[in-house]
């Protein structure tokens, strides 16, 4: 089951090599203004090829809508976004058929969709499908533009070095894929978002930044190193009416409900699974182990893309709660 | 909303001081068994006062059926289970209603309810709430029993320490509240639970471990230490056709999806926000800071009862996958 | 799947001689005004026993509300509310326990449950559970009250005679049970509630009121009338800027969204299964077909409950409607 | 909202005028075969143009796949299928925008969308979306195909006429469009789909009918018919262990659920709006009522092409209650 959201809600779907990938957005008020101009940004920062480190595939990643948009405004009905794949070289994964790819979805693929599975690139899996994300994203964005609610992620750590430049240049030197840590931070949230339990705040952000492919952690204001504290150091003094805190150990989020201040999150991503380094592992034709090499075209670190589709997943949710708290203002610039 | 799940599905409701707090589950299969004696044991491990650092505050938390089940079975309608709330003091609440208490919901409660809340207690923020995720995920257990598949968590940390004694001392010294690692393993899970993106078994259960109260973080596997990994370091090997690894640094999850190996994943407790130490927040009266400090009867570390609390969102969780997958084998003994 | 609704959310459950039957409603704004006497009034014109022709079983039938309501006004928190049976005589039903009864669930319930469903009385398919639909029906016109929609159902024909009371006698005077129909009529509703196709007014409306046991048909405006209709004739002509339109053939519903007229549709309600005349089935002990009859205490005509029943359904769709389209008003009397 | 459906979950979408019409579909399991020829038969009988009375509007109406199939089989991820718009005349509804035209959505579009609802043809509203409703139920049939289960779906009245030929033949001569009765049976249903109250068999099959556009009522079994019956005439004997009836009164359906004999539902749909007569309404520019005619392509009886549709949300409805009930068997032929 691949749909997302409540109010404003999606349906991801595509294979990396197939016809498309896309995604189906329900929810999207009527009246809100959409080019394809206001993608470009975004869908850049997500694109690989730029940046040392990341694939040098290449697609133009221009939106196609198929629905939902009439004369650049939302037409209240579902938005239909796709994303053709041209630039596939799906001949580089044939070829390594024969290996399950250690760390990849090769082997659970099989295992549940029976051989059925499209199994070029990372079929349902890759993260090409993170296009639909970020597209999903940049109208979440735009929805909320008017709140002046601030999302931005960045790069913080990579391969356990905080200077991004010189960790990225070891995995380049090293020949090897690497790690990362992404932080989002979003200014400018209402007080009162996200519900005890099952809709927390936290439930709801983990949920989607777990969906992006790699993650393999997240945790909120101080998060793990809370573990090690003691309350009256972690307990963040309420200093205001406003409710403002003499700090933000609780990172914007309390009791599931966000509490006015900055919210603050992290992810951590692992090391892409497509390394350039030869590994053993099995060989389903001889049901031996051996020798194999991922030919492909991949990035070093995927956490270089990762920041786009964060703040995208980060869109998502809050405009989803948002329009639960009824606090979307219609009011939008074209 | 407070529900959770597709075909095992709970809504969870009450309040700490109110009538009752109890969960609706609605999917359980006909013909499972079920009494009273079902739930004592872990009803006791996620009662306070046992233990050194727990609540005083002692409920017998009987499980009260009322409905769907009969004659000791599960009838295939939905169960409504009970826990009474008998042993309340409330009036240690009503005192400090003059202050926010820091860490706690009562702020943003009442921002967001607008002072209708129960504010007793953390009202519906409490933690006596798990008493309903304990009592489902006793009934996920009992269901998933004929798979042999097992659930177990432990506290691995407590103040940093990981010596949980001395870190439990060490915090009662401090006459303050400290917070705790939990690790949850899972081993016999089948290959293929889990899908893609939105419904990823990590989405599926970080949501469900991050609506635990006082949950920070939450990661799968190596978690935020492969950030600062490489690719050759961090890929598992498989070794043999049954998809075993040679070593599980995916904490049994890939792509989403299980995998066969050991699930392995851990949550990050902050220290509970009723410290004992007087704390400096705003008065709500004066509107100025003042000098504050919880009454009541608190837990010095709550980590120590979210072990079953965990248990049970994670037999939650992979019940209703292994639901969809048509995996339940529905031969149980009383 | 025992829930309904999308924000103003529910999860019934219960049986007719277990413990209790109750409703579970989640989304119920904070600070609205609730006490027992707000039921009183819809609880009466749906127990039997007080009219000719309905059941003698007495219920007091007053809610106990078990969270999500203090100091007598909704928290925000979900509201659970309990109706507990006392009065019930289940030797009755064991007795008749060798007979699946013509016309009720025995004989499905058997198959879909294995031999573990509450088979006393009509279990969990009871009529008896509508207390809870009756009871959120409450809830949700009091969310509505200030916008002045008014909902009002009544009997229109019982056992094909337009003249009720003169139809309900001549059941009493055949000592059989019989049909009925019911129609809804709704004014003061804004226009554009409800959306194109699947989430049309009509669905969930018909969705709502094919949940009503014994419901068999469910028509708007001219309904099945209009399948001998012709265009010309049917069509209803917009006479001014609001939407008013000459006629109202379309039963206030275009496109499966509300115009401003007044809402108007109708069920079919079957005669009641359990007839006190005496019946052929078959005997689940011989396998053989023999003579049987009903004992309990049973309504000749159950459409003379109906219409709260079906005003509560109605006013639960609206309500979750007007909350979609961020249409309640949040000023309420106590 | 346009989803529908559990473990079968439709997303459709699209509009008349637009790019193109299409569908989403979850849950299709991995392995059924799929090509462009299995669309082939129901999509022509969905198309208008080949009979008496139905609209000269020609589409080629291929499904162009964009996701979810590869080498002609399921992949077991999201299905995502096409149909393009190249017949448009949209001109002909430039044209009478000054008019709301009676008995279509173009007026509550416009207050609900506020003027930026695709006006052309019915937008988003528009019968053309049923094409992806045909195709999901193309793909529902050949999931159900190994269970030998039959749904048929015919029309049995026009205009009130049950010789459907002078029925049809009688609104040509009036030049007015004219409404039908569609029957739709199903045999060889297993015992035991659907539950209690809101996910009854008979509340799903009511929501998906309700949302095929000019549906104005729908009943089961004897339906309205049995608002006018006695209990001892309207009991369906269970004749023997397998539970077969000696009647069926009931249309297959008891308590909500299946019961094994065969399903019968009807639905009224009403004469099209499109009328080809004069008619008076309401003038957007003026304020006033004019006269007024549909230009555009039409069906005089949308009746006709009502059956495919029916069947295709009755399999639909089916396929998802045998999922939830795992019971769909995976061997198929291509």
């Amino acid at each position: 089951m691949n749909g997302f959201g409540r109010l404003f809600r999606l349906t991801i779907f595509g294979e990396s090599h197939g016809a498309s990938v896309g995604i189906n957005i329900d929810g999207v008020p009527a009246g809100l203004p959409l080019t394809v101009e206001d993608f470009i940004a975004d869908m850049e920062r997500r694109k690989g090829g730029k940046q040392k480190g990341a694939t040098p595939r290449q697609e133009a990643d221009l939106p196609i809508f198929k629905s939902g948009i009439f004369n650049d405004f939302a037409t209240g009905a579902p938005i239909t976004i796709l994303f053709e794949n041209n630039n596939t070289r799906s001949e580089d994964y044939q070829k390594h058929r024969s290996h399950p790819r250690p760390g990849h979805a090769d082997f659970v693929a099989h295992e549940k969709f029976g051989g059925f599975e499209d199994f070029r690139g990372g079929g349902s899996f890759s993260a090409r499908l993170t296009a639909g994300i970020v597209a999903a994203g940049v109208i979440a964005k735009k929805i909320m533009a008017p709140k002046d609610i601030r999302i931005e992620a960045r790069v913080t750590e990579i391969g356990g070095n905080k200077d991004i430049e010189a960790g990225l240049q070891q995995a380049i030197e090293k020949k090897d894929s690497v790690g990362a840590i992404i932080e989002c931070r979003v200014s400018g949230l209402p007080i009162g978002l996200g519900e005890p339990f099952f809709d927390s705040m936290e439930s709801a952000l983990a949920h989607a930044a777990m969906a992006i492919p790699a993650v393999r952690g997240v945790e909120f204001g101080t998060g793990f190193a809370a573990a090690a504290m003691y309350g009256l150091e972690h307990n963040d003094a309420i200093v205001d009416t406003k409710g403002t805190t003499s700090t933000n150990h609780a990172g914007g989020v309390v009791g599931g409900i966000s509490n006015g201040n900055e919210l603050v999150y992290r992810i951590a991503v692992k090391p892409t699974s497509s390394t350039p380094q030869t590994q053993n592992t099995l060989n389903w034709d001889t049901g031996e182990i051996s020798e194999f090499s991922v030919k492909g075209r991949h990035d070093l670190c995927v956490g270089l893309r990762a920041p786009v589709i964060l703040e995208a997943m980060t869109a998502i949710v809050l405009v989803d709660f948002l329009m639960l708290a009824g606090k979307v203002d219609r009011i939008w610039n074209a």
